[in-house]
C-alpha cells in the first residue's frame, strides 16, 4: 500500500501518541515533533506508510531514549495474560477451535490496551467471536491451514501477541510446525523476543527476530535469515495492519492477514468500514488491489 | 490560546481539506504537503495555532494560485441565502429575535457548507435553535446589545456570514449601528468584501476589511485602521474558533465569542464537550482562562 495524502496527518498523529505514552516534558514534546517532520518531508510516495513511520519511530527512540515503550509492553502482556485462562477455555470448548482462536487472534489486534479496561476487552472479544468479518477468507484458511505442515507467524503488537498464542497453540495441536517472528529491536509496542518471553511463546514453538526495527514487515530491511525463512514457508499468517500495509504488494505464496483495518485509507482502499475485522487471503492467484 | 502538541496533526489535516476541495492533482498535493512542513517547523508555542495556519494557508495559496476557495465560497453563499427568507420569518415570529438570531448566527458556523445536503442543514438549524448553549451568557450579551449604540462584528466563514446577516438585521432593528470586519485577502473559506456583498451586507451597514490575511484575528497583523475600529468599539461580537483562539488572550472590552468548539483541544481547554454551542462572555472583568 502506497502513502496517501490522509497519511500524512496520520504521521503526526502517531507521534503525538507515542509521546503521550512516554513523556509529559512539554519542551521535549515540542523538540520531538518538531524534529520528525524532515522524516515526513523524506516521504516517499511510492513506498507503505510504514516507511515513514518506521523512520520517524527510530527518530522519537533516538530522542526519548532506548525503548520508551518497554514497561507500557509489559503491562500490555500481563494484562493479556490475566484474560488467557478463561479463554483458551472457551477456544477448546467451541465447536470450531481453529475459526475462535483466529477470531481472538484479531480481537488482540483490536483491543487497545493503551487505554485497557476490563469493559473495553470484554466488549472486544465477544464483537470478535460473535461480529461480523468482513473480509472472510476462512475456508481458503483452514483449508491453507490443513495443506500446510511449516507456518510462518508474523506477530504484531505487545499485549495482542498473548491473542497470538492462543491460535499458536491451537495450530500445534492440529500437528503443525508453527515459527513466530518479532521484531528484531524496540520499534513502537511492537513486539520483540523479550515480549514473546513474557507471553511464554518461546517455549511452544520457535521464535525468530526478523533483524528489523521496522513498522510491518519490509522485505528489504529484513534480515536475510529472516527472508529465507520468509521465501520457504508455504503459509504465513500475517497480524495487523503495519504487516498488511507492507506485504500487500508482495507476490507471494501464501499469505493471510489477520487484522482489524484500523485507518480511512485501508478501509477506503479494501471497500469496508473503518474498524472492520478482516481475515483476508493474499497469494499468487489471489492478489489483492494493485494500486494500493 | 496557545499551540499544543495535539495541533500539529491538526495543521496538517486542515492542508489534506484544503487540497481536497482545490485539486486532484497528486504531485501537486504531494509538493504542496511536504511544502508546507517547514511552516509547521517553525510554529510559535507561545502564539495561536491561527499563527501557523495562516502562514500554511499563504504557502498553499501560493502554490495553488490566487484563492482557489473563491467558487466554493460563492456556492456557500448561494446556499446560504437560499435559506435566508424561512429563517428571517423564524426570527421574526420568535419571542426573543435577538436570540434566535445570535443562535443562528452559531448555526452558521457550525453548518458544514463543504458537505451540505438539506437534511443536514434543516437538523443543524433545529439543534442551533433548541439544543443547549454550553457557555451560555446571553443574559449578558443582551445586557451589553442594550446597552451599546455601535457594535463590531467580526464575521468567520462564507455562508456562514448570511446567517451573521440575520443577527445584524436583528440589531440594526433594535437601531444598532454595526461595523462588519471581513480579511482583507482571501484566506481559506473566510468571507471577503466580496463575500459581504453576495450575502447582501453591504447594503445594511458599514464592512470594513480588517487589512490581513489571518486565520482569526491577529492584531498585530491586522491594519491600522481596523485596529483603530476595533480599540473604540464597545461591544465585539466575535464568530468562531479561529476569532477565539486569536482573541481571547486580549484584555478587551468588551467581546462576545460566537461559536461551535470545533477541535479537543479548545473544547477539552473550555470544559466543554466537542461541538458545544458556545455564546461566551469575555472581557477585563470575565476573562477567559489564562493560560490557554
Amino acid at each position: 500500500m502506497k502513502v496517501q495524502l490522509d497519511c500524512f496527518p496520520c504521521f503526526l498523529r502517531q507521534v503525538v501518541i507515542a509521546l503521550r505514552l512516554c513523556t509529559k516534558d512539554k519542551e521535549l514534546e515540542e523538540r520531538v515533533i518538531k524534529s520528525v517532520l524532515p522524516e515526513v518531508e523524506r516521504t516517499d510516495m511510492s513506498k507503505s506508510p510504514a516507511h515513514t513511520t518506521t523512520f520517524i519511530h527510530r527518530k522519537i527512540r533516538q530522542m526519548l531514549g532506548t525503548d520508551p515503550f518497554r514497561e507500557v509492553k509489559h503491562e500490555y502482556n500481563e494484562h493479556a495474560l490475566g484474560l488467557y485462562p478463561s479463554l483458551m477455555d472457551r477456544i477448546k470448548n467451541s465447536p470450531d477451535p481453529l475459526l475462535t482462536s483466529a477470531r481472538l487472534a484479531i480481537a488482540g489486534n483490536i483491543i487497545d490496551f493503551g487505554i485497557f479496561s476490563s469493559v473495553d476487552i470484554e466488549s472486544t472479544v465477544e464483537r470478535a467471536l460473535n461480529g461480523p468479518i468482513e473480509a472472510d477468507d476462512y475456508p481458503a484458511f483452514r483449508k491453507a491451514v490443513d495443506a500446510s505442515h511449516d507456518i510462518l507467524y508474523l506477530a504484531d503488537n505487545a499485549g495482542e501477541i498473548v491473542f497470538d498464542r492462543m491460535l499458536i497453540e491451537t495450530l500445534n495441536g492440529f500437528g503443525k510446525c508453527v515459527t513466530v517472528a518479532v521484531k528484531g529491536s524496540p520499534v513502537l509496542n511492537d513486539a520483540t523476543i523479550e515480549d514473546a518471553g513474557q507471553a511464554g511463546i518461546t517455549g511452544l514453538c520457535e521464535v525468530v527476530d526478523n533483524g528489523s526495527d521496522c513498522i510491518g514487515t519490509i522485505l528489504d530491511m529484513t534480515s536475510k535469515e529472516f527472508n529465507r525463512i520468509f521465501d520457504n514457508s508455504g503459509l504465513v499468517i500475517s497480524k495487523g495492519q503495519g504487516n498488511f500495509e507492507t506485504l500487500m504488494n508482495e507476490r507471494r505464496e501464501k499469505i493471510f492477514f489477520l487484522f482489524q483495518s484500523k485507518c480511512d485509507v485501508v478501509s477506503r482502499e479494501l471497500g469496508v468500514p473503518l474498524k472492520s475485522m478482516l481475515l483476508k487471503e493474499h497469494g499468487e492467484k489471489n492478489p489483492l488491489k494493485k494500486g494500493l
